[in-house]
């Protein structure tokens, strides 16, 4: 007879938290189950050594995995450390989560631009004194109701859901014939409530994002934002792109439903939160607006998302979705509604929906470009006559991920550089002026921006070393540029750059570069035909804008031109949740917007690898660079 | 401490079932938990007499109650007969159910009259071939479906329900993008198949009587019924006539939900039954049409029913409602639809409107009546330019209920009665040509025609002892008239008719004639100017038409003129299912019908009392009635 396994016991430090599990799962998954976050921005995948943890009793872990020993120093080999993807369980243990592991709150850029719009929400509220029933009116309770409605406010075609039918005789005689009907889009009743509850109407705009999802309570008579609240996508245990989360159901078709759960407990943890704050309760709210990337879409409504990972990366539905609030468990007025911005195409979402309403391009008269700049950007150009979009896959590095000393924006990592042209110093800034812990995106720009226009590197991003800097150092045959030095940093070791996190930050400008420029040929502009340019996103808020127009991130317009949005897709959700106008132009939006896919277009891969070239291959596409470069005596004057 | 009461066990012979109770339930509560159906025509409430049991260990009941020592013989209760709902279990206890006091299957009146439709319904199939994604084709796949049903079928706009389109890529790449797509009222996809099965579409329609539910399953391509079931309502349980289900859940709110669940239980046993008959799925079943009265749409609706009870007796909704399958968890195809006719008023349910669909009064160019007789008789009068309806409340005494002997047109009934004018014998068929256990309806109208017409009774019902016929008895200064003598029956002794039970047929009829009376007048017609008089319902078509006439149950007309219409309801509900037009018919038929409420009426009273004269106060009313007793000489020639 075979034996069942026996469970083991794991205990997480300094948590406390401890589980039984079988023997052979991961510590990453054991963690799950305890409900403890740990980073695992690959998705469990043994590639980006962040789900670093300390095992206090190793001997009841499988052995050092050859993944570990890549990814590991030697010194924290010593002290014990694993990866908890990588390390299995076979007995107790005793596992110890250090605060860098952990998936925490960091700071958000929370507010987008808003544009001014009219105040005319698509549910609202109605207050009716009923003609009570007689022996001389003997109409229907439902009749008697709309016809009312109708009598006051024009209402007609009204259609009821049958569970509040269900409950309307009692409710009617209990509130003494006066009520306050709530409607939708002038065709759906949605609530029924005793007496006049007229004054209280609210909704709450929702973006999801695939790192964080950010809730917005809005106040629908005054359209005013009166709360709001943010916490991390907790998919993020399912991996931190959209490609590990989709990858998990492609293997797994379950994990769907827990991967939608997931995102359906963060909201109704943000709506509780955001009632809360402004103290009203989770019921007076009666429509939610979604907005998010198409994977973050399909997951919020548990639509199987394999096919946007497969080529043609074609969506399952791209129109605007209403649904019922109880059918997808959204903790709002149960027969709320909950509207689902409409997407384009596999890779540009709700959220570029957003952007687009948001920044009002598709009403401008001069030709725009809007860039929301994430593991994904989306790209759209175009004015009131015609717009095009497409998606470019940038990567993570903006957001630290690839990067050595790499990390996002948050407390200790160094988010301004300058270097000295004389003397190659290092100058920087750190988030909440701390020691640096690394590198976050922003500063990645500047070091580029500083090293090319110091001749560190040349236009090909290779390391100038004969410069005679003496903060280029070489380890291993391997040269790399100090940031700050050991005696500077948290830690105790330096913060440095190699030649490979230069290419990283290459190849996503590039990315990137490519992208706006097949969308301004396709459109027939240059470069000084763009009136503006929108930079949406956390990460674009804290660029600088010569520095990223210098590198060829930005196209090289007068910095003027240039404007960040913030996260312009919320704030198009806002516009569409106060606004039935704007909610008809999202639809329009979406319709209307052509989606390029850059991988057909024939001059792709020539101009990818032209767009490599710091700030491109073709200087005239970029003169205010070239005259500075001149200038520095770092290219000759053509 | 108190002690917990001990549970005791009840047997049921001869089913040999058994259950552990709690002391202090009736035998009836007992019943119920075994899944025993015991008749409780009054709905336990100790009235009817007809939950008779015998109690083969009397000590574990309590004693005889005032109720019973009323409701059963002498015989009986040396016998040990007990009435269910008045015995209250206190010990172990064996109770033998007789056949008679169990709520057995009875001959039904399926079929009703069925006008000729157009076969056009709702919901229909289409067959598409879809072009596949590419990268040249990015259309999402619910647009490149619509899109295809729109480029072949020219459908637009179609709705999809959420749970569908998750479904949705999955399910069109499983099938290599070769798809039926089912649609219902052109509006909403309900379905979506694999491969061409437009060949198979199948609705329901689905008649909820007060005491039997009946299910007729079409063939949605060639509109014939294909099979068809039906089973007692075991709503029954809580009464046999709507007002006593309806008080227990003004009693106790809870119970709404188990009576609503009773009749969704019965028509999933119905759908399974038919299916299984007809040998296809449930799942092929895309559509079902529900009809029946007010309080039944009510129940089926899991509406709370109170007010229909209460004065002014209003219902909570009349419009047609439709509403997915599994909403109601009906088992057909999950997002088919669920059909319910609309309702004129609180005692004029969806069943009327079938019966004015089915009989095609609202489209005839002269007068017609329309009579639906049951506990509650609905009565329409009208052509295609005015419909009135009211409803009377008739009572159950054509069903047996309240007649000494009653009982319903099952086996053993007396169903038909000829008395001989000279010799005063009777003569009498039972329905299976068995010894006779009771009178049904029809044979009482036989009875009190009969004895009218040859002086037995006068025209206000009484009772002629003085004529010598040997066939009255007296008992305790009581007479009452044989119909059978005690060799002649079942049981050993005979069956009787008492003056009592004239009486009760008298104010049925009475009832009935009122309703009509005061339709005539609104509608200003007089009863020559009728063309045609529907009866419908199970009871109708037994009836002897000029013994109907004789006792003013129906209006003085030419037999010719007068139909039997069966369950039109039912036909309704087919003709419904099977066209959008006669759909569309029965909502303008329940707007256009002007309902009467005969109790405002001023001359309610007065008409209802000259009504309870055979066949009425006012012979000119019936003037082929007024010649046969002229011509009998039972009265003077005018």
């Amino acid at each position: 007879m075979r034996k069942l396994p026996r469970k083991v016991q794991i205990v997480f430090e300094p948590d406390g938290l401890r589980s039984n599990v079988n023997p052979g799962v991961t510590i990453l998954e054991a963690a799950k189950i305890c409900g403890i976050k740990i980073r695992s921005e690959c998705g469990g995948h043994g590639f980006c050594g962040k789900c670093k943890v300390i095992a206090k009793t190793p001997e009841g872990l499988t052995s050092l995995s050859e993944r570990e020993k890549e990814l590991l120093s030697n010194q924290e080999i010593k002290k014990g450390y694993r990866l908890a993807c990588q390390a299995y369980i076979k007995g107790n243990t005793v596992i110890y989560v250090p605060e860098e592991s952990r998936i925490t709150k960091r700071e958000t850029l929370i507010e987008g631009v808003m544009q001014e719009v009219e105040i005319s929400p698509l549910v609202e509220k109605f207050y009716i004194i009923i003609p009570k029933p007689s022996l001389q009116d003997l109409r229907t309770d439902f009749d008697r109701m709309i016809e009312s409605l109708k009598d006051i406010y024009n209402l007609e075609d009204l259609e009821i859901p049958l569970e509040l039918l269900k409950t309307l005789p009692l409710k009617l005689r209990d509130a003494n014939w006066k009520v306050t009907a709530t409607i939708w889009n002038r065709k759906r009743i949605i609530s029924v409530e005793p007496g006049n509850t007229t004054q209280k109407l609210y909704g709450i705009a929702i973006d999801i994002g695939t790192s964080k999802i950010i809730g917005y309570l809005i106040n629908l008579l005054s359209g005013k934002v009166i709360a709001t609240h943010f916490i991390e996508n907790p998919q993020i245990i399912y991996g931190e792109d959209i490609i590990s989360r989709i990858s998990h159901v492609m293997k797994n078709p379950q994990t769907l439903e827990e991967i939608h759960s997931l995102a359906i407990k963060a909201i109704n943890e943000i709506i509780l939160k955001c009632c809360e704050k402004a103290g009203i309760e989770q019921t007076d709210i009666y429509e939610a607006v979604i907005v998010g990337n198409t994977a973050m879409h399909h997951f919020f409504l548990s639509i199987n998302p394999k096919y946007l990972a497969l080529s043609p990366y074609v969506p399952a539905v791209g129109n605007p979705i209403n649904v019922e609030a109880r059918e997808l468990k959204i903790n709002i007025r149960p027969h709320g509604n909950v509207h689902v911005l409409p997407v384009i195409a596999g890779f540009v979402g709700a959220d570029a929906v957003g952007d687009i309403l948001a920044t009002k391009i598709f009403e401008a008269e001069k030709i725009r470009l809007t860039i929301d700049i994430g593991t994904n950007t989306e790209i759209v150009l175009g004015n009131k006559d015609e717009l095009f979009t497409t998606s470019c896959a940038s990567g993570p590095a903006f957001e630290g991920m690839h990067i050595t000393h790499g990390m996002k924006a948050v407390e200790g990592a160094i988010e301004k550089v300058k270097i000295d042209p004389e003397t190659f110093e290092v100058h920087y800034e750190t988030i909440g002026n701390t020691e640096p812990v690394g590198i976050c995106g922003s500063a990645m720009v500047d070091i580029v921006a500083e090293m090319l226009k110091t001749g560190l590197i040349d236009r090909t991003g290779k390391f100038n070393v004969n410069k005679g800097a003496k903060r280029f150092r070489k380890v291993n045959d391997e040269h790399f540029f100090v940031i700050a030095k050991s005696d500077e940093t948290k830690s105790g070791a330096p913060i440095i750059v190699t030649q490979k996190d230069i290419r990283e930050i290459q190849l996503a400008k590039a990315a990137i570069h490519t992208g706006c420029s097949i969308l301004m040929r396709k459109r027939g502009v240059s470069t000084d035909l763009i009136d503006k340019i929108f930079v949406a996103g956390a990460f674009g808020n804290y660029l600088n804008i010569e520095n990223s127009i210098i590198i060829g991130l930005l196209p090289d317009v007068p910095s003027s031109k240039v404007k960040f949005v913030g996260n312009a897709a919320g704030s198009g959700a806002i516009m569409s949740l106060i606004s039935k106008k704007e909610r008809e132009k999202a639809k329009e939006i979406a319709k209307r917007t052509k989606y390029i896919e850059l991988a057909i277009d024939p001059s792709f891969h020539m101009e990818l690898a032209a767009s490599m070239y710091l700030p491109h291959k073709n200087l005239d596409k970029f003169p205010t660079v070239k005259k500075l470069l001149e200038k520095r005596g770092l290219i000759k004057a053509s």
